[in-house]
């Protein structure tokens, strides 16, 4: 495989106050963050002036799990905390270029608010809206929408994939040039380039037309992250972006080439898709400050809460009835989300790690790639996975927030620039410019290119 | 009746370029209003400075009507536009006091989905968030959510009483203190002052607890648009705010003695609910200057556009074969919106109105409280319904924006404040301080007052 050159792509994954699970602990952690308006104004604000290609925030629409003494003891778990679309409008009042990425769910949501909401963002924005698209693993959601129980794996995928479709007709209702807006004339738009979508499928029917006019990027930038084999089919037709969790290069690699082997199957370009692996990096001036930054967060890890979060991981399965320093014993397989399971258990057995080995291992990344090191190891790494086709680039899971993206900004972005793997400015308007996307035509126009990402 | 003395509360009805059906034809008009941010940043810090109370938004999700002629001609009936949660939660973090009041429908959301948008934007905006609860009165937003058809006029009001409950129980998941944070002993929050809803109702089946910390305003401010029996009767269990449509001095005393006479049944006090009628005026200098502005406004009314106006407004009917310059005929009654379709016949029959001459009557304000004159004649008539009982104060519709809000803070609030009628500087911090509302007390909270709006 010929090495690769040019910049490489940095999405800044917030979470409240960092991706460890005992971040909140922390003496310098924002305890609050989760309802603290102006910490995710500080942290917005440094990744833009880092030149980060987008913010990237996860949800749930509901508290993941029902183990209030576990959950009580987290400030995980979207137990507390901002609405991550309404958290993004606010953002994009107060930055200029950075990209907006919020998750919402295809299993308990509507088509038309989704395309609505993520047109709307970027209209507010100029541009920067993307949506991360999620069948949600949470059994506990269901409940919040009607249901006693979720929807089966294949069948959330066989909704998203209907639901990706509507929404990617919606976005085309109104074409480009659609308003014409003359006063004199008294016409606001031409009804010839009005398309009324008349969408009726095995899970929706939605008429249509979507009343906002058509984004400035088209369609926002759909994101996607599962990593099953439904997920990857689900990716290859819908996503321009993949998060992914990946541990190894070797794994990685397999995983971009699988992905984007199957792009020209829907006809698309393996540029039109960009593959982010989500690095949890603990960086320190030397390896052994940086290993002590760690120490101090695994500290923080109650025994309970540990426990708990492999349970979680493994697909709810209670191990506390077995010995903290005993392997992991054999699980059934569950419904929850097969691709984060199967990592987990396969990091277990390759490491041979204990049930309180493992969870340390998991409670800051949570099945996340982990790098502990001085800027120059860390970049080491991330440069091995872009030029040797593991990675377009990386969505970056700080352990503490504010203070790891801070130290990510001031150590490791600087040493990127340095080997010439990222930007110093931005090179485009809108996160799609950033992101090096093609900029979907409208299904409807009479002239230019048929290609579109979400079918 | 006592004459009341005090301050009355001002809303600015934000619509694109304007509550006029012309508007965005207007030389003057930012035609591309809808899909303008700054023109909102704009507007809503111009109504900050003013010291309004709060920034409106109405809502359709999906176009009202499917008369695409007609559309095309307008910028109205939510053609094309932000969506209002996220335009107010943009707008959140370039202001500072003013409230921010977005309309949502409960006949095409989930009660989860809404309790947790307005609980984050009330984190976000420190306290400023208000929903305006609306069953939706357009048919064609059913066609974008699974149906072929609206819910009848019955259910869709007894489907709103069970969402509102739910909301409002949602709302109390959390007590206000039941986040400790406590970094030393590793708790988040307190079991105790966590509580799961549980609702299973006819039409909602919602587990809870909300995934958001309780709002700062305990709960964001209800608001509530509807007038016919049913409206009134969910306004008085719900709403802490009525926008209404009234035409006379009359007509608005009745409507607020039968509204505030309904709340003790509720055990509410008549303070607990403020009545805000809408009010479009075009003001000028001299009453002359007044007239023009708005003869220029209406030359600009094509006719099929309010021939399609006036249809909308009492049902559907399509009245283009009647003669233009003849009487408005016997309408049946239908689906559409009761007390919209009440108040527009009884206008036409009141002052005996052609088809045209109600078509130019009701393309200003739709049916709202129409006053075009001087600042002195428009506060003659705001004081007469605010001082004998008519309204707690006026949800302003400017005809053009930004210039008629300009107008309105330029030369109206300086005649209401010489009037000792208006605030000079906000009382306090949060929309429900500003409004004079009580902080309403978690259901479940050991100590404080049991009482709350949403029940």
């Amino acid at each position: 495989m010929t090495k690769r050159t040019g910049h490489l792509r940095l999405g800044a994954f917030l979470y409240p106050a960092g991706h460890h699970i005992a971040a909140w602990r922390h003496p310098e952690a924002q305890a609050d963050a989760g309802v603290n308006f102006r910490h995710y104004v500080r942290l917005a604000q440094a990744a833009e002036a880092a030149k980060f290609d987008l913010l990237f925030l996860a949800d749930g629409a509901g508290t993941r799990g029902d183990n209030v003494d576990f959950l009580s003891r987290t400030a995980h778990s979207y137990v507390a905390q901002f609405e991550p679309i309404t958290l993004l409008s606010a953002l994009a009042a107060v930055t200029d270029h950075v990209g907006l990425v919020a998750t919402a769910s295809t299993s308990f949501n509507e088509p038309y608010h989704i395309a609505r909401k993520f047109a709307s963002l970027d209209h507010i924005s100029g541009g920067r809206a993307g949506w991360n698209l999620v069948t949600s693993s949470n059994e506990h959601e269901a409940k919040n929408f009607n249901r006693d129980s979720h929807f089966d794996h294949a069948e959330r995928y066989e909704r998203a994939i209907e639901f990706a479709e509507v929404v990617g007709g919606l976005w085309d209702s109104w074409e480009d040039d659609a308003f014409l807006r003359d006063k004199a004339q008294g016409r606001f738009f031409d009804p010839a380039r009005r398309h009324v979508l008349n969408h009726k499928g095995r899970f929706f029917q939605v008429r249509g037309p979507l009343n906002v006019a058509r984004a400035p990027q088209g369609h926002p930038v759909v994101v996607q992250a599962g990593s099953s084999e439904a997920g990857k089919e689900l990716a290859t037709r819908t996503a321009e972006v993949i998060f992914t969790a990946q541990q190894t290069l070797d794994d990685a690699v397999a995983f971009y080439a699988d992905v984007k082997g199957r792009l020209a199957r829907y006809g698309r370009h393996p540029d039109d898709l960009k593959i982010m692996p989500g690095v949890f990096p603990i960086v320190g001036r030397s390896e052994s400050e940086a290993k002590e930054k760690f120490e101090q967060l695994q500290a923080l890890v109650d025994p309970k809460v540990g426990l708990a979060l492999v349970s979680g991981l493994t697909g709810g399965f209670d191990l506390s009835g077995y010995p903290l320093d005993g392997p992991i014993p054999e699980l059934p397989e569950t419904n929850a989300s097969k691709s984060r399971q199967v990592l987990t258990l396969e990091l277990a057995r390759r490491e041979n790690l204990t049930i309180r080995q493992l969870y340390l291992r998991v409670a800051g990344a949570r099945g996340h790639w982990q790098l502990v090191g001085t800027p120059a190891q860390i970049v080491d790494e991330l440069e091995a996975w872009f030029v040797n086709g593991g990675a377009d680039g990386f969505n970056v899971m700080p352990p503490l927030l504010p203070a790891g993206l801070d130290d990510f900004i001031e150590l490791v972005i600087p040493e990127l620039r340095r080997r010439g793997l990222f930007r110093s400015e931005y090179e485009g308007r809108t996160l799609r410019e950033n992101l090096g996307l093609k900029r979907p035509a409208n299904r409807h126009a009479a002239h230019g290119a048929a290609a579109h990402a979400v079918a």
